[in-house]
């Protein structure tokens, strides 16, 4: 039994509870946490608005901790190493995409929260495919936002084959939209931040935006009219997606990271003439966050953070859902 | 002055009158047209379905014929080539679409039929970099339909990267999608038509279908759930996008060449879970054009064709607008 934050119903305060940790699998590790990152989704799955989630819910999906026991296949990890969790638990290791490379892909991947419980406890298990080794240059405690918020962002970037001498933009400057502009930035491009609130101009530009935008402003985005060669979304509302399209370049693509409910109406035009595209992705793969974290530890990138004890997670909860986050929240291990 | 088809007003049928060509400009071509094919878009341009006709206007896009006159900078082709010309009829030549090799992205790119006299004329003009040679191994009488429908079609597969290991589908097999079974098959792939027209079942696996698929079944689309790499629509009506996202494989692509009016309503979630897409295109640049031709010549692919005189326009076009056309249809010169 394990202390951990749980919460028993949908929508419900999270209260400190002792847990059953579900059965270590010859193939898993399990990790004593040290710090956990707050994402989006862990509201969305408290309020169950993806319909798939299951109570009593132990959020966490931005775990990072130290490897204290593992299965008797695992051979790659030892005792110790320092290591990160994000929104996969478990990968079947056989299927297509697995044995391609792409884990995240995998049609029967395990979620970290998702019937069995997430990374707002003392311990978490998971598959030794997706604990990663956190490299030197890159510190625990502020690695956890890296590993679903990070990893969103950096993945399309590498899958979609982003160019340094390409045009980039980034709409909202939040969780993903921070470490997406210091992502772009390193990766060479001239970054174009796209934003509402023009009091984080400053902010955007020292995350490594070149040009700030102000999204409200239809002037502002068609002075930008085919000049953009890959836009990452990374809210979850509906926007003006055709003056986005608009603004791509021939071949340019429109990637959505974010969660967002409602269809997107694309209009068929801009992708004709155009060779434009619309496109989404999850995470990434295990080698995908590997090398994430190593151009993190070369480049000096790292998440901006706010610190809560996990203890107060309700509070962190409610300062996340005002909109104060600055940029990603991190839980402290004191249960 | 030559004879050329015309029709004077939008929507009204074509007479044969004589037309003064555009001056031959420095870098020009003129071609004796001995065939021309009927695409869909010559019913949309006639009708102005998308409100960028001029008239009077000649149609025809899909132009065969001989050099038989050039400007003084032309020095790549030379009379008695027998060339082909599709929707483009000049690019800029210096922007970075056209420095890059995708003249058919260039911003300011002229179309043939539109504030000039297209291709159902006795002669057609146009910039030299969009006649392309027709190689051995393609006959001129039916090569028309591969400029404009057949280039559609192919273009993607070769700019999208379609592998010879991917299972691909085609939607709508008229005149572009007869075209792209017969180039997705010798380009190596599993090949799924669908088809709304049981009746043309034996006739696509005729072409290279694998599998036909019924596309008002939707038990038969569910079938297919999460198999496919790619798909190309080729068809100009909305259709149940979020049931063809559902077919596609991790990573797949839905990619659309008609020019469907209305927006596509495209759920988020089967983008984001399975790093899918959404794209269009438009024709090919002259290099993918003298690729497929040489494509076509290997692999003894053409178009299958219906010929009306080309004083008969007005009775081919009924022929199109009744959905009988199998699969293309060209008018041979008779002006």
């Amino acid at each position: 039994m394990v202390k951990a934050m749980v919460a028993s119903a949908q929508g419900g305060k999270l209260a400190p509870q002792e847990i059953e940790l579900p059965a270590l699998g010859d193939g898993d590790v399990e990790i004593d946490v040290t710090h956990c990152g707050i994402c989006h989704s862990d509201l969305s799955m408290l309020n169950n608005d993806w319909g798939f989630s299951q109570y009593p819910l132990v959020p966490g999906h931005e775990a990072v901790g130290r490897v204290v026991d593992m299965g008797r296949a695992v051979t790659h990890l030892k005792k110790g190493d320092t290591v990160g969790l994000g929104w996969f638990s478990h990968s079947c290791m056989t299927c297509p995409q697995c044995m391609g490379g792409d884990h995240n892909l995998c049609p029967t991947g395990e979620m970290t929260m998702v019937g069995r419980p997430g990374g707002w406890a003392k311990k978490v298990r998971c598959g030794a495919e997706w604990a990663i080794p956190i490299p030197k240059g890159v510190e625990a405690k502020d690695a956890g936002p890296l590993f679903c918020g990070g990893l969103t962002v950096f993945n399309p970037i590498l899958q979609f084959g982003v160019k340094p001498t390409d045009r980039v933009g980034v709409i909202g400057i939040g969780g993903l939209g921070h470490l997406a502009l210091q992502f772009l930035n390193k990766w060479g491009c001239e970054v174009y931040a796209f934003s509402s609130s023009p009091g984080k101009t400053d902010e955007a530009k020292g995350m490594g935006a070149h040009h700030v935008v102000n999204s409200r402003d239809p002037e502002a985005l068609r002075k930008l009219t085919g000049s953009m060669d890959f836009i990452i979304s990374t809210v979850n509302v509906s926007l003006d997606w055709p003056a986005y399209l608009e603004t791509l370049a021939p071949k340019g693509k429109l990637h959505v990271v974010g969660a967002v409910p409602e269809p997107m109406g694309i209009p068929v035009f801009p992708l004709l003439t155009g060779q434009r595209s619309v496109s989404g992705s999850p995470v990434g793969s295990p080698t995908t966050t590997s090398r994430m974290l190593e151009f993190c530890g070369r480049h000096g990138i790292k998440p901006i953070t706010e610190h809560f004890p996990m203890s107060k997670a309700n509070e962190a909860l409610d300062h996340l859902k005002a909109g104060k986050a600055r940029y990603r929240i991190v839980l402290d291990m004191d249960l």
